[in-house]
């Protein structure tokens, strides 16, 4: 879907896609959330396979929709980091609810790894959200916290 | 993102993504949850302009994951009716997280005219996830319940 300067509608949903919907966008956010990654090379080693021009590119679209921020790393002056800004941590129920669906409809899903997150989600209880976001904040991934 | 006979992963997001993750997947299934359209016609009216062939496509990928089911029309022979089966109507959680983000984050959305749906999402009382499924299977669009 060609990005634009305004969106196409202002449908929810369509909002939504032209911000953040593109599949390999929402593959970054995956990255950070679940994963704690926050530099390229750790996005570009994702097991999904980027092309690097696609990758690149993604990480500019969010930025400029505000979801992304890009700061120098602390110590590899060669290195940005990428976080989530409120905005991006905002998205977290949208990718939480993606995963309690993988979890009911993918029989290999590794969500099976996490069944007290899966059961969190389920029940609709917001506190779960705000834990994931926390957690999110410090900058780490939250999958450690749920494996069993 | 290429279509592929088995996921690139079973990583819970990227099962989502591959399955429904598609922008114009997402906005058949928005067609048919919040504006009750159910023929290939209907669909191809979308404001956000569809190509034929890429509607087409993304019709068949849906049926294809089990998420669509096509049946003929009841007195229109030459038209077929779209709705979602059980596994597609498990991903409404997602579409309305994407709803809340946008009433959020986009001053223009038209989320604002649903006020109360989106209060109900905010709330997290998956007793709205309940109601909303209801009428998504009765084959209605649910806008016009929740208009203000």
């Amino acid at each position: 879907m060609k990005k634009r300067a305004q969106p196409r509608s202002h449908c929810p949903v369509n909002y939504g896609l032209e911000a953040f919907g593109d599949p390999w966008a929402l593959l970054i956010l995956r990255d950070i959330v679940f994963r704690g990654k926050r530099t390229y090379g750790e996005f570009l080693r994702a097991e999904e396979g980027w092309a690097t021009n696609i990758l690149a590119s993604r990480l500019g679209h969010l930025i400029s929709m505000g979801i992304l921020r890009r700061d120098p790393h602390e110590t590899d002056r060669r290195k940005d980091l990428y976080s989530l800004t409120e905005k991006g941590l905002d998205l977290i129920p949208v990718l939480l609810e993606i995963v309690l669906w993988s979890a009911q409809h993918d029989a290999s899903s590794e969500a099976h790894r996490i069944p007290r997150l899966v059961a969190a989600i389920r029940s609709g209880d917001r506190a779960i959200v705000d834990e994931v976001r926390e957690r999110v904040r410090s900058g780490e991934g939250i999958v450690k916290y749920y494996l069993e």
